[in-house]
C-alpha cells in the first residue's frame, strides 16, 4: 500500500512569516500572564474609528449579512475611485476598482491575473515577505533587487532593475512605497522611471500602496500618476486602522477587470459584507485618523531617538510605522536576538530574515504602530537588555 | 515599444461563475425597480442568528478588531473540534482545525498544500464550479466523473473513480455530500469505499461538507468517520446562515497543519476577526437554525411538488437547498432559458452550464434557500412562463 500522501513540494518553498510566529509566541506568553510589549506586527493599536464601527453596527441591525457582487459593493468602488481624485488628482473609473479580502486577496488576484507560472518579478530586498511566499506558492520567481546602505540606497532604482533584466528578461516589477520593513518612500521621479522601464519592456508594474497616508514628511505618490496601466494594491488595514476587517482594494487597467472578476467569483465569491460597509464609512473618519498619524509621528521620534542614543543604525523611516534596525553589533543572528529579547525582556520584534533571506540576519524590525506607552517601555527594556544581557561584545 | 502586457493565459481558462453573473444582473434589475425572485444563489434568506450577532456586537464595543493567529482563534478551533464528537462521534484534535476565509479560503489552502502543478483530481460532474475554476487558475486538472440519471446514479462511485484512474493515475478525489447542485447525499458505504480507494492508491481525499446539517432524511456522514486522513472543508455560510461573514474551516491531517499555517500566514495573514467571534457563538444558535431548516423543508416540498406538477424532472434533493432540474423539454439551451426567465418573469435561477460544461445546457438550478413567499411566487411565475412564453414546443 502506498504511503499517506505528502504535502506538496511547493509548501517546502513557503517560509514561515516570522512576524506571525512571533505574534503566536507572544500571545502564548501573554496568556500565561507575561506583560508583553507588542512591537512585532504592523498593526495600529488605535481602534477602528467611530464612523466605520457605527456603519457596521447599523448594517447588523437587520442581520442580513450576505454575499455581495464579486467585485464589491458598487458604492464602495465609487467612493474609492473618487478618493484618487481627492488625494492625488488622478482620475480612476469605479469600474477599475476591485474590492479584495485585504491586500492579501488583492495579491492573489493580481498575480494570478497578470503572470504565468514561472514568471520573474523584481522586488526590493528587504521587502514584504508574503510577496516571495505567494510567488513560491504559485511557482513564480522573486528576483531580488538588493537595497540598503551598502547597496547605493534604500530604494529600488530603474537602473538596478534594467541591469537585472539584461541578464534574463523579467515579467513584472513590484514596488512598495512607503516600504515595509524600511519605511522608505520612493522619489516620484524614480517611481516614474520604473514605470517607464516597465512600459518600454512590456512588464506589469504592481505598486503596493498599503502604507499610503502614513508619511512624516512629503507624502508618497501613486504609481497611477505616471503609469496608468499599473496595478495598484491597497487596503484599509494600515492608515484606516482596520486590520482585522480584512478589506482592501485593487485598481487595475480595464483589460484586467473581467479576468479578475472571473477569478474572484471562484476564489473568493465575495469579500466580507460588514467590512465593505465599514470601509466606505472610513473615508469620513479622516480627523480621527490624522490624530492617529500624529501619534505615530510622536512614537517615531521616541523610537528613532532611543535607537540613535543606543548607537543603532536604521533605514530612513519616511513613512509606514517601522524602524528597520541593524543589530549586528549585538548579535550574529537577529533570530536569536529577537527570541531572547522576547523571552528575557518581554518585547516582541520581528527578525530581519522575514524581509531579507540574504542579509536579514543583521536586522530586526521594530513597529511603532502601538501605543506611546509601548514605545517608551519597549525602548527602556531595549536599553536594559543591551546593557545586561550577555550578547556578543 | 512592446504592447501593454496582457492578462495571463490561465485567466482564459477560468469560466465566469454564472450564478454570480445572474446575481449581478438581477441586482441591476432590482435597482431599476424590478420585483425579482432570487432563486439563483445558495444563500439563506434567514438572517444571521441572534447569538452570533450579539457576540459580534459585543466584540465591536472596544473597537479593537485586529489580526488573529493565522490558523484562527484557539477557542474557535477548539469549539469546532468538539462539534465533531457531538455531531458524528468522531475525535478531532483542535490542532487539526484551521479557520479559513469561507470555504473558498479553505480550498485555496488545501489545494496548494496537497497538490503539485499538473495534479489530476476527480470530481463529480455536475459539481460546484469553483473547483474547476480554482484548479484551472492553479494549473491543476479536473477529471470529470459524470453522474446523473443517464450515468448510473447521481453519486460518484469508487468504481467509477477506479476506472478513470486505470486510464491515467489521479492525485486526489474531491467529494461533496450533500452535493451542489443536486442535493444528493452519498451513501456512507460508498463514501467509505472512495476513502479506501484513496488509501490504496495514495491519493488525497478532500471532502467538501459545506451542506452538512441540511438534510431532509438521513444526515450526511463525514469523511473523517472512515478516512481519518481526509481533508474536510466546511463553512458557516450554509447551515449557520452566515454567508457574508466569509468564515469557514478545514480539518486536516497533522502533517498538513504546519505547511498550511505557513501558506495561510502569507496568503491570508488572518481571517476576519468579527466573523471568528460570531462563528463561535453560532454553535449556541441551534434552535434558531433548526427552525430555518424546517423552513427549507417546507420550501423543498413547494418547489419539488410544483416542478413535478409541471412535468419537470429533478435530481434527488436529499440535502442542501437546491433542485437541479432538467429543462431540456422547454429549451435547447438553459442559458437562454434562464436569461428569458429573469427578463420576462423576474425570477433569477442558475444555468446548469455552471455545474456541468458537458450536459449542463439541459439543466437549471433552483435554490429554495429563500423565503417561502419567494418559492411560492417563483413557482407560480414558472408555471405562467412555461404556459405563455414561446419556448420550444
Amino acid at each position: 500500500m502506498p504511503p499517506v500522501p505528502a504535502p506538496s513540494r511547493r509548501t517546502a518553498r513557503v517560509a514561515p512569516f516570522l512576524a506571525m510566529d512571533v505574534l503566536s509566541a507572544a500571545r502564548a506568553k501573554a496568556r500565561q500572564g507575561a506583560d508583553i510589549m507588542h512591537m512585532e506586527i504592523g498593526q495600529p493599536s488605535a481602534p477602528t474609528p467611530r464612523r466605520p464601527l457605527e456603519a457596521a453596527r447599523a448594517a447588523m441591525a437587520s442581520g442580513q449579512i450576505g454575499y455581495t457582487e464579486a467585485l464589491g459593493l458598487p458604492s464602495l468602488r465609487e467612493r474609492i475611485a473618487r478618493s484618487y481624485q481627492d488625494l492625488y488628482g488622478v482620475s480612476v473609473d469605479a469600474e477599475q476598482v476591485i474590492i479584495t479580502t485585504g491586500s492579501s486577496g488583492g495579491f492573489m488576484l493580481a498575480f494570478l491575473a497578470a503572470f504565468e507560472t514561472g514568471a520573474r518579478i523584481a522586488c526590493a530586498c528587504p521587502g514584504y515577505p508574503a510577496y516571495r511566499n505567494i510567488f513560491n506558492a504559485l511557482e513564480m520567481e522573486t528576483v531580488d533587487i538588493p537595497v540598503g546602505a551598502a547597496n547605493g540606497g534604500w530604494s529600488m532604482t530603474a537602473a538596478a532593475i534594467a541591469a537585472v533584466s539584461r541578464l534574463r528578461p523579467l515579467d513584472g516589477v513590484l514596488v512598495m512605497s512607503p516600504s515595509n520593513p524600511t519605511g522608505v518612500i520612493a522619489r516620484p521621479d524614480e517611481l516614474a522611471a520604473i514605470g517607464a522601464l516597465c512600459r518600454e519592456q512590456g512588464l506589469w508594474l504592481i505598486s503596493d500602496e498599503i502604507y499610503h497616508g502614513l508619511h512624516y514628511g512629503a507624502p508618497a505618490s501613486t504609481a497611477l500618476a505616471t503609469t496608468p496601466d499599473a496595478i495598484v494594491v491597497n487596503s484599509f488595514s494600515k492608515y484606516y486602522c482596520m486590520t482585522g476587517w480584512r478589506i482592501g482594494w485593487l485598481v487595475v487597467p480595464q483589460a484586467l477587470v473581467r479576468p479578475i472578476e472571473r477569478l474572484a467569483q471562484s476564489l473568493f465569491i465575495s469579500t466580507p459584507f460588514l467590512s465593505q460597509v465599514a470601509a466606505e464609512a472610513a473615508f469620513d473618519a479622516i480627523d480621527e485618523l490624522e490624530a492617529v498619524r500624529a501619534g505615530y509621528a510622536r512614537n517615531r521620534d521616541i523610537v528613532l531617538n532611543a535607537l540613535a542614543d543606543l548607537g543603532l543604525e536604521t533605514a530612513p523611516a519616511d513613512g509606514a510605522f517601522y524602524a528597520y534596525v541593524d543589530v549586528s553589533r549585538h548579535a550574529a543572528d537577529s533570530m536569536e536576538f529577537c527570541r531572547r529579547f522576547l523571552d528575557e525582556a518581554g518585547v516582541a520584534i520581528t527578525p530581519g530574515l522575514d524581509f531579507d533571506p540574504h542579509r536579514g540576519a543583521h536586522f530586526a524590525r521594530f513597529s511603532f504602530a502601538g501605543s506611546q506607552e509601548t514605545c517608551v517601555e519597549g525602548m527602556a527594556r531595549l536599553k536594559t537588555f543591551l546593557a545586561t544581557a550577555s550578547l556578543r561584545a
